[in-house]
């Protein structure tokens, strides 16, 4: 990843000037990123981005071009601009790892530095995380819906610039997709890239037969046709069921053939049929073209015969909800070394932010180890397993829950500590796993794609008390 | 922009094989770019990216890791591999300039080169063009609403990782948006940054006057304040006004407020009769928080006080339209160094490509100079603007139009010949310059953001026949 220091808001910049002209240069402070619920698509989330926030943040400096830039705009003074230029990040940050299941208004990721220092990361940090936590949340909704079968990623012609197209596919894999068909993510992060050919190889032969033929040869092991170049039932399928005899007697069987266009639902079926009457009943169906989860879902209930499933656009765009919307507020500045507590509030009561140095944690049945709620505590508080828990709902908080035989474990672990990297990134596939393995904890109803059941994310006692008693002085 | 040549869907590589293993490594062939309606917001688009494009292709080559990596997928042999390590552009490349007006199913982009060389290309062609047309259209139809009020680009912590922010801010400035607050692409693109502060300024201070009262000692010729952290009206409009005041004894005047939360058609119009009744009716206020061409036209509509709009996430993501949905399509094989003319055909009429070699018009009225309607020509036809000229509709043949007090004039440029860049990008104010008058010359109806008269992009007389005979021939 290329160095994007400069890639902020100028008003980080002006307020980091601000603290700076203010003696506030080294004034401790923690910020808090988490999302606001964005309807069905974003009730749960798959976390990703923290491998790419972790090179950004130790890249972090300017270039003496860089600091010329900021000079010539005549609003800042030589002072602030050496400090910039001996600028490195020196704090903690705290985040859920990648591929876990996440909830709205959770806090993801948790920085305490000076405030001079963590203002300048907020808004790569949130550009990174919430597109990647996006893109792997829509991901994980398709690949929900092919129940099973394999979904492959395919949409970087189509994505939001060439980032887009590479992170989104590292995204997409996280949240289930077994590969994709960029070449360069592939690459870059060791994993299956898939694809096999267009409608204008089909158009550059004098006939579909003869570049299906030449394609056969070409890829004997992996010979995967796309048959709606002309007319899928009466040239597609006939031709390349020809193709496929003459791979047999070589001795080499089919991959399959792709459908890109049409009633998938219909065509697949009729395709199925001629496949499994010419003796490729192991011949498999791959569909493409403008899916996305419920797509792939009605198709599978109408019994289409399809076992793989290539998406883009809707996928890598996100295309329902295009945003995560996740923010970064300050929840805590600390007054010789002692946290104190800030809130954000607002007419609107879900937009009251938590105050104070929080710790997230997530509790699971005793017995069937399946997740109960998740726990927004502060800091210092600890817990004991064998003590009955109860917990409150942030906004109406005469909701309560009492737990007795439950487990609990904290969600963030830590990326950095004074400035250093303490985390290493597992692999791209091992992030996957954990990802699969993390959304079996929880029942179906909280992972349903249309009206899920909300899942409890409840405040600590002490938590809620502390952001009751700040509401109230600032109401005086 | 970094090196891309390996961001390209596998499909492409494994075309490019099998013409290199067919003996058709050097065979013309002629790909046009366009993109299809997706409804009103891309009935008219912006042209953008053919800088990053230009830079992409200038900077095509792979690497001998690239080469390594791609040896162990175990596909390719290394007669192609060597190829591919000597790979370099050597074709024609023409496009609409950006800042251009253009419309569905037109050619934006026509590259002629060795199949081998046009095939790699389309992805990333794809990725780049799709991207910043979609933003820059956006951005036009916001700015369109704020009916020359300034827009702002705020959405950089929204966008689908960096390049979105970075290149898709570009784009919004093309389109018009008056600066970012992203300072790396006002860095890039020598663009205006743009920005104050946030929440949490306010919040670091132990009050919200003294928040304000640092700011303007900090900034005092560009003195723009949040005021919704409290309470807007309350507590943000009367601490701005008394600094504001203070800020005048010193001899300066404000720059304003910005409101970022609440009605703002109603918090506007009380904070301007605040601002204006203690005497400082050139305050301006600023607007941001979830804004987009619909609710800036609303406000408008509702008499909202606001001269600025800060638009963010629905611009940056073109929320309600997140993807162009362009395409890059065989035209054309040359066989003797003559076009041989090539289709693809559908099921669905419009989705039908146009055949051949073809040159983009547009046609003004000769009296006023107002757009009349888009040509898609043969490359060779001729016009004479003094001969009544006969359009049809690509689709609905029948229809058709005759021309007589006009001018036309070719929209593509080329960018490539023979592999060498030859054109220079404008700078990125120049552009959006160029945007505006392109915008000027098309009637309200056909720019109209709701349901907008459909502009004629029609078909010559022997593009026309072409088409239809091909087809017909194809039936048989």
């Amino acid at each position: 990843m290329r160095n994007l220091t400069m890639m902020t808001d100028l008003y980080e910049l002006t307020m980091m000037y601000g603290y700076f002209k203010s003696g506030m240069r080294d004034q401790l402070a923690t910020f808090d990123m988490f999302y606001r619920s964005k309807g069905d698509s974003t009730h749960y989330a798959i976390m990703a981005g923290n491998e790419q926030l972790m090179d950004y943040i130790d890249d972090l400096h300017f270039t003496q071009e860089d600091i010329s830039y900021l000079r010539a705009l005549n609003i800042f003074d030589e002072e602030f601009l050496r400090e910039l230029s001996a600028f490195r990040f020196h704090g903690d940050i705290q985040a859920v790892p990648e591929g876990t299941v996440v909830f709205p208004n959770e806090p993801l990721i948790r920085v305490t530095a000076p405030i001079f220092e963590a203002q300048l990361i907020e808004t790569a940090l949130l550009n990174i995380i919430n597109h990647q936590t996006l893109i792997a949340t829509k991901a994980s909704r398709v690949v929900q819906a092919a129940d099973g079968d394999a979904v492959m990623e395919f949409g970087l012609r189509r994505a939001q610039g060439p980032d887009a197209g590479i992170y989104g596919a590292r995204a997409a894999v996280i949240g289930g997709c077994v590969g994709t068909s960029n070449v360069l993510t592939a690459q870059m992060y060791n994993m299956p890239a898939m694809g096999t050919h267009a409608h204008s190889w089909v158009m550059s032969f004098p006939s579909e037969l003869e570049a299906f033929r030449r394609y056969a040869e070409l890829f004997p092991t992996s010979c995967l046709l796309l048959v709606d170049t002309y007319d899928t039932l009466r040239s597609g399928v006939p031709n390349a069921i020809t193709v496929f005899n003459e791979l047999r007697e070589k001795g080499f069987e089919p991959r399959g053939i792709r459908l890109d266009s049409g009633d998938l639902a219909y065509l697949s079926h009729e395709a199925r049929r001629m496949l499994d009457e010419a003796g490729f009943p192991n011949a498999g169906i791959c569909a493409s073209g403008d899916l996305d989860e419920n797509l792939v879902r009605d198709l599978k209930l109408q019994g289409a015969c399809i076992n793989t499933w290539g998406v883009g656009t809707k996928l890598i765009t996100s295309e329902d909800c295009p945003s995560l919307g996740g923010v970064y507020k300050l929840s805590a500045e600390y007054v010789n070394g002692q946290p104190m507590p800030r809130i954000k509030i607002s007419e609107n009561p879900v937009k009251v932010t938590n105050p104070g140095v929080k710790k997230l944690y997530r509790i699971y049945d005793r017995d069937n180890g399946m997740a109960i709620a998740d726990l927004i505590a502060l800091e210092h508080e600890t817990y004991d397993e064998s003590v009955p828990l109860t917990i409150y709902d942030p906004v109406n908080t005469w909701k309560s829950m009492t737990l007795t035989n439950y487990t609990m474990k904290p969600l963030q672990v830590p990326l950095f500590k004074n400035g250093q990297r303490v985390y290493e990134s597992p692999a791209l596939m091992d992030i996957q796993r954990r990802c699969k393995e993390d959304l079996d904890t929880f029942w179906d109803q909280y992972r349903r794609l249309l009206n899920p059941h909300r899942y409890k994310v409840d405040l600590s006692d002490s938590l809620w008390m502390l952001k009751n008693s700040m509401l109230q002085q600032l109401k005086r």
